[in-house]
């Protein structure tokens, strides 16, 4: 595997960045038709946070965060890190002096395949990350991997420059180029869904709203009136 | 596997089901021999619930939510929702669109052997939720499953009607018919818990309260003054 | 598999522990050379906790938790319980009424290789747990296993007497005799991370203040303006 | 848990096992709806047998296999054992010697949700083994189970005289009185698969011969003439 | 998420292919500086194969097998087809009457990051297939997916028409533009491993044979004649 | 963690292990107290073997076999190589060309908590090995470990010139100065297998054999007719 760093990456107009920060990963993910989500053993390690932002991408060796200090010197503000790692590896490969770096230098947040340490401090400093452990495990820097590379993160293809959404459902990628129209389409799809929330808050069933009942039917399903009247 | 919605259930009476609910999972699970317990990895989205109430079953297919639309149909107030898939699957099978149904329709709580998304919106709407995972992966409506058959959830066996109690320790099912009795045996084991604790915060020994040193002794236990005194 | 329960343990000085543990376990790690970390499965049961205290160790069956009550019959003021199981297991092998007898006994908290229930009680009570797993399992008294002798907890082994050190990262262990020696490299650790804490604040880039760009060239790492420098 | 041993127990009718058995786990999963198959972590511990015969089960402790003993006393000859484990356990329950017993009882063969010991006797005597790991580990004769009662092993319910079939694609339950139903679907089914695989053989294409090319395009599928075709 | 299928893919000229499935996964990994492997989970359900072979890859729904049949209409003979899920799954999505249609279409194998049945006729037809994991559960035709779109597969980027190389080692992805140049770094790979096996198998040391003593001093790494000069 | 190479270790004498090599993994673990059994994921990588020799432990950085050539330099013919990771790792770290090294030296197996490649190779070689997994993905040389120091390998502690004892049931540590209690035990427990092994062929059965009936009554096991009989 040949090292590279990738000086300059092409990012998103902020403007479909926020809109997408606002929609939250599960929206994004429907709007983009179900596609560039994380594995779900990604998950944050405080709640509540919900970020957005242009995938300054890590391609790093197990146990060795070396790239993740290239990487820094490449970043700007608002990107997010994301890095993947070239086996299975939960050691702490970020921790509290890297957040303090990250922060300084504009990032809003890291998701990494790989683990985490410092988490009382990550939470204090409320540099929110989303990772696949928590791990005091500490690393080397011994051999180098790559920055802004295509990568894939915890099964998904990351590219440089990527929408990188994430919050407390989980991480989802979305290419930078699709940016607009998804942003319009989770725009949609949330007006779309005002309406059904009062319709459900009202008490109306889904089985009517989306009418359901012929397709049901046509689909095998049955009604009984009792557990007596199934087959033995 | 042919697609049935039972639309009767018998249910418990709901002095049982508070008797319950006020034990609590490790309680009950003692109380009833310690079986009906679902496999750890059921973990509650948000802490701090402890709910009971009866069982209304759904066996659904892997990334299908068909039959929860269904099943909303056929819930009673107070009833928790089981749902089963028919393969290891955490696709977010339910969100806060059918939390809301949810809630409208007096259920209580869900438990679910997949994922489910939305997890800020249920933890503000206080819709308890036990899942083997979080995932905002959406689902189809594609293939239909059956409402109130009996289920083996997250490895326990789920009858319609059953008595479902989940909080922080995970959840545990109380067979109807048995429901009474456990309710009973566990009111009894809660007062001689009541008995120990005392005992035990004023500094009591367990193998004294217990009597258990003869046993110990006859089951090959041995006692030396140190380390040095084991064998090499 | 003899059992034997060992009675007296030699214990480190308590300005050791009391130093190890404003520490913290990433930095303990560190200090003592990447060593004695247990299995990033091991999680507190709930957040904010750090503790340390010498090690009494438990050998316990699956499933089975009669050594835990003659383990606290051995316990001092300060003890931290470490219990390993002969399999993997993830019983709740310890409860409400076991804290309480332990924090009757003095004992500051429990590392176990298996499962704990009763977590909003033992959350409201104060005493932290590193565990596997939750869960409501019971377990029996029926089998005898070994209290202070050494143990492989997690992937760590553990001496009785050595030093555990427990927090929001995960558990270290440290050998009794290297206590001095590595609560004073952890304290120039901690010096020297004050000072980089500061310039990572203020801007500066561990590639700089690592002198990094030399040894990454020599490792072969490229640095190209633009992806479409990379090769097809 | 109460523990009992159940000495009588239905069984099915001989013609309907040895149908089932020559019919084999994937044909008979289908045969019956797709229901009734273990998780597939289920896996042989030699290759290219093929066994049906009536269940006797049991329900034992993790790493405790007393209850096979008792097991041994109440089957009868064609009957296959089958072991659940109240916590999930790979402890090696069953070895070399009750292999010999078994055989000399009439069993033809084992299926149990925890490991097993001697598997190169196991290969030599020919007795056919499905389990969840294989492991030296041994086990005590300490705390009673259940012989003859409901089991849920491996995901799945098996009720004492069921049928079960297990070959290299694993096991699979089919319910006593579902025995003669599902065989002969079963029996059609591979009529029905010997036509079909003649046509393959030939070079029929599957969407010809179930003339899938109309529900395709209705559920939207789209054909282009090369990814140049593709949105960016 | 839209249901594409691409009727024409460029493919490798066959002497890359042949030269490659000569060498084999770990020679052609290592050739292509470590990367394109996809998760050591993926294990071929007999052993012995080895296959080269154009990709058609398959992008389909958990538990539903419908795209197989699009993609065996579009295969061409020397293909391997490639199956990617949307969630993880373990259903057997492929058996012996796709194993028929596929051998009759000139496939020479399968890569598939579920399940396969069927096992014992896979291997007496001699398809050699490399899975996740086997399972006779059954598969619906419900939900469409895609074919030759670029999928990730077991973690690995795989676009139509790269090289799929797969034996007892794993599998490895080789992008259909550098075949000709990992194909003659592999054949000189192999050229320098012959003249050291010849050296290894005369006694000739590693540390000899690479000058590793100096590097490993620098390193850090010191002999010590005995573990009693060890520190305790 | 400092990277020491220890030169020579003490060894058990020959007779002592090769009777507990005739003895086999499960005897000797029961021989010496159910203990020092590795986890039961360390597979073999080819059937039929049986070997026993004195522990040459490694103890290396995840993706890195650079001590691996450390400890070949320091093997004696007889030796088992035992390898252990400083973090769960699967990477392919030993392959055809060390096993010629290593047959070379006169080891005669090998026991690694990662990953192997090249098992078509070590198949023909017929060098055993048992691994946690089979992967080719290679392996850098960049950071030393240590050579025959105590490791933790897959569960269990290892000190160097222990006896190792490997077979198709997995794999066991006896240390060494316990190597001629423990042949000794395991010869007297195969002579009693011996007598059990025809009294189980000739239809005798555990439960008599063993004299179960009275404990069993006294554990509290019930005996009763038939499943009508079970409370509801």
């Amino acid at each position: 595997m040949k090292s590279v760093a990738v000086r300059n990456i092409p990012r998103a107009e902020s403007q479909y960045i926020e809109a997408l920060q606002s929609q939250g990963v599960a929206t994004v993910h429907e709007a983009q038709g179900r596609t560039g989500l994380l594995r779900p053993y990604m998950r944050p390690v405080f709640g509540g946070a919900r970020i957005a932002g242009s995938a300054t991408t890590v391609l790093a060796q197990p146990g060795d965060n070396w790239m993740l200090h290239v990487a820094m010197e490449l970043v700007k503000p608002g990107d997010i890190l994301v890095v993947a790692v070239t086996a299975d590896n939960t050691d702490g490969m970020f921790g509290e002096l890297l957040a303090r770096s990250a922060k300084a230098q504009g990032v809003v947040g890291l998701v990494i395949d790989a683990g985490v340490r410092d988490v009382r401090d990550l939470t204090e400093i409320g540099f929110p990350v989303w990772s696949r452990a928590i791990s005091a495990k500490g690393t080397v820097k011994a051999t180098p991997g790559s920055v802004n590379v295509p990568v894939i993160c915890a099964g998904a293809l990351v590219t440089p420059g990527d929408i990188v959404v994430a919050d407390d459902d989980g991480v989802v990628i979305v290419p930078r180029l699709h940016a607009a129209e998804v942003a319009d389409k989770g725009r949609r799809r949330e007006e779309d869904e005002a309406v059904k929330r009062e319709r459900f808050k009202s008490g109306e069933l889904g089985i009517d709203m989306y009418d359901m009942h012929d397709s049901l039917r046509e689909a095998g399903l049955v009604y009984v009136d009792s557990g007596d009247d199934l087959e033995p």
